[in-house]
């Protein structure tokens, strides 16, 4: 039989900034608390404001008082702080856990508050829970909602851009300007009424969409490129969807549509390629040559850079960018069962940008979809 | 001519994550990033994806790319990862700074890896920007728009209530039962269409609203006290309101009647003690004396806690939870220009619960609202 590796963690964070104390406990946590293991059992120390919630509905096996704790610090070390770190040494000495390891985020503060308490902890190589990157059927499923609530979002802007009038290089809806504003209140009501909360919605039109993190604001013009990339959270989850359509309103040129086709090209160049055991690289490497192919060079200038200059995807989950990678420099197999983002772009100012995103799961054979909109996107 | 004390500072992580990221840089940045100062100039590290828009709509005094450093780490140390920690090292060393300090929350990983590669890091004491805690007159505003989209859902709420319909307990809206779910989508749309976000909003009617953190799901019935807690981000900002009102469509009984008159008592008590120099503790605890006075106690028993059991208020700010804090243990007297929500609550289950919340900034007189909403409840 072999020896099983045990290994006790130590999580403090809420549940909103760390997705690892939401995996660990299954239940959202809006304050910063104290999870941890012991020989194997989930532990939670809230406050009276969470404890009956927190019993009730979490993973946690056994959930302690935080106010229990702080009365016996305050014993413990008179006209001390009893703050957090008293607290977990205490927890620790009553669960009889010598080592403790905690996420490469821990904060660095009570990490050294620790050490100096004489409490043995030791930061996780990489991942807390490294399985995170693989998604169980559960876990893909929702994913496949947060895309559902994307796509919500994605046609409640193709429906707007539709009914939008054209006035010369004008867009006007219901009788006012139409700008990435309206289009994201459109986005993101649609999204909240599926249950999910869209944060930084992307609605970038013209020479905006070629900065590829710029939201967008101000006017939405005829006959340009218009990004739309949708990545709600899903409230009763917590898990993501990341969508990415490019639209235009009005007529195309022949340079938007060869950069259009170019990159839904490369992005089919990507799908065609992802599957277990094949570096994140060579799949970037794959679309980097589809657009090459398509006459579309990347270059990087004084003012910035132009043509395909971030990375194919990335993983999603309680995330929205973690792990897998798949730029230039990933060069681990893709894992069975990961789910990441299929992204190519191609940017240039003065002509258009264009991005096509969608969602896969990785499995032996070709990816599982998890994301579903249509490809049009001239809307004449 | 006294010395200044200087100070260079050290930041890694993405804006929604930390708030100390996005004082400094006034930009919103997705993906963790270096930020540094070096001789009082503030510098930001960041890849292609964020340089444009980094340093076009930011405070940064300095953005250099990040792919230069990784290309100097990879030459630098060949064969080993070049992540952050040498990006750091060498940013460090061509700027000449020779000591940073971190905030208390930076990654320990990272700051482990700064100290093993020689680096000197110090954590700060404390707040890294103490000065966040009083805020400028622009600030003010932006959480005073914050409280008026708070206001805005919070209104789209009360309208939803007044409209349904009451068949026996239960209420209908538009013909279907109303839910939890409905209101905040009411209230959620209300503030997307304000410019905000409001994620975790609170509808929790009856025994729900007895735990103060439960979110709320499920019918609401006539006759039972529902908390409306709404604690929405401007986008724009990065600023929020926190406000709460309790409502109640029907009949209010006579000790829903006095849960309300106690809570709203007590909130008065709280407005007219909250002055600079006055410490946390001292507000917090004419609350809960107005509270008693009005028959009120609070019990901890094993099921749960009972009457008044959480603080009267926090600072907020561009965290909805921030310093100051006047709960019991709050010794420190309030600084003129802080920002902090007055929210004193009742909860018994089987009764009701109740919880007012608004926002004011402390002055050397009388507080100024930064919130305003009416106070009238029981929708008959």
């Amino acid at each position: 039989m072999p020896t099983l590796k045990h290994r006790d963690i130590l999580l403090y964070s809420d549940t909103a900034r760390s997705a690892d104390a939401l995996y660990f406990g299954r239940v959202d946590v809006p304050d910063a608390f104290v999870a941890l293991s012991a020989g194997g059992k989930k532990i939670a120390i809230v406050s009276a404001l969470e404890f009956g919630r927190v019993k009730k509905a979490s993973d946690f096996d056994l959930v302690l008082p935080l106010e229990g704790f702080v009365e016996k610090a305050r014993r413990a070390w008179p006209g001390k702080k009893a703050g957090a770190a008293r607290v977990i040494v205490l927890a620790a000495k009553e669960l009889k856990v010598r080592l403790l390891t905690v996420p490469e985020d821990f904060p660095a503060g009570l990490y050294k508050e620790l050490s100096d308490l004489g409490l043995k902890v030791s930061i996780a190589d990489g991942l807390l829970f490294p399985e995170r990157e693989i998604k169980t059927p559960a876990e893909a499923l929702a994913l496949k909602e947060g895309n559902r609530c994307s796509a919500a979002g994605i046609a409640a802007a193709e429906r707007v851009l539709r009914e939008s009038k054209i006035k010369g290089r004008r867009l006007f809806y219901r009788g006012s300007v139409l700008t990435s504003e309206r289009l994201k209140v459109a986005i993101e009501t649609a999204c909240i009424e599926q249950g999910a909360v869209s944060s930084n919605t992307i609605v970038a039109g013209g020479d905006q969409g070629c900065d590829p993190h710029n939201r967008g604001s101000g006017p939405i013009y005829a006959n340009e490129m218009v990004i739309v990339d949708v990545f709600p959270r899903v409230s009763a989850t917590g898990f993501h969807g990341d969508m990415t359509r490019t639209f235009l309103r009005g007529r195309a040129s022949d340079a938007q549509k060869r950069i259009w086709a170019a990159v839904r090209e490369a992005q089919l160049a990507a799908l065609s390629t992802i599957r277990a055991g094949v570096p994140g690289n060579e799949v970037h490497r794959r679309v980097s040559e589809t657009l090459v192919s398509h006459g579309f060079e990347t270059r990087h200038t004084a003012s910035g850079s132009v043509g395909f200059f971030h990375g194919t995807g990335h993983g999603l989950g309680l995330e929205v960018h973690e792990p897998p990678r798949m730029n230039a420099h990933s060069e681990a197999p893709l894992k069975k069962g990961a789910v990441v983002t299929v992204e190519p772009g191609l940017y240039y100012p003065g002509v258009g940008a264009c991005r096509i995103e969608d969602v896969v799961q990785v499995t032996s054979a070709k990816p599982r979809m998890l994301s579903s909109y249509p490809y049009h996107w001239e809307l004449k």
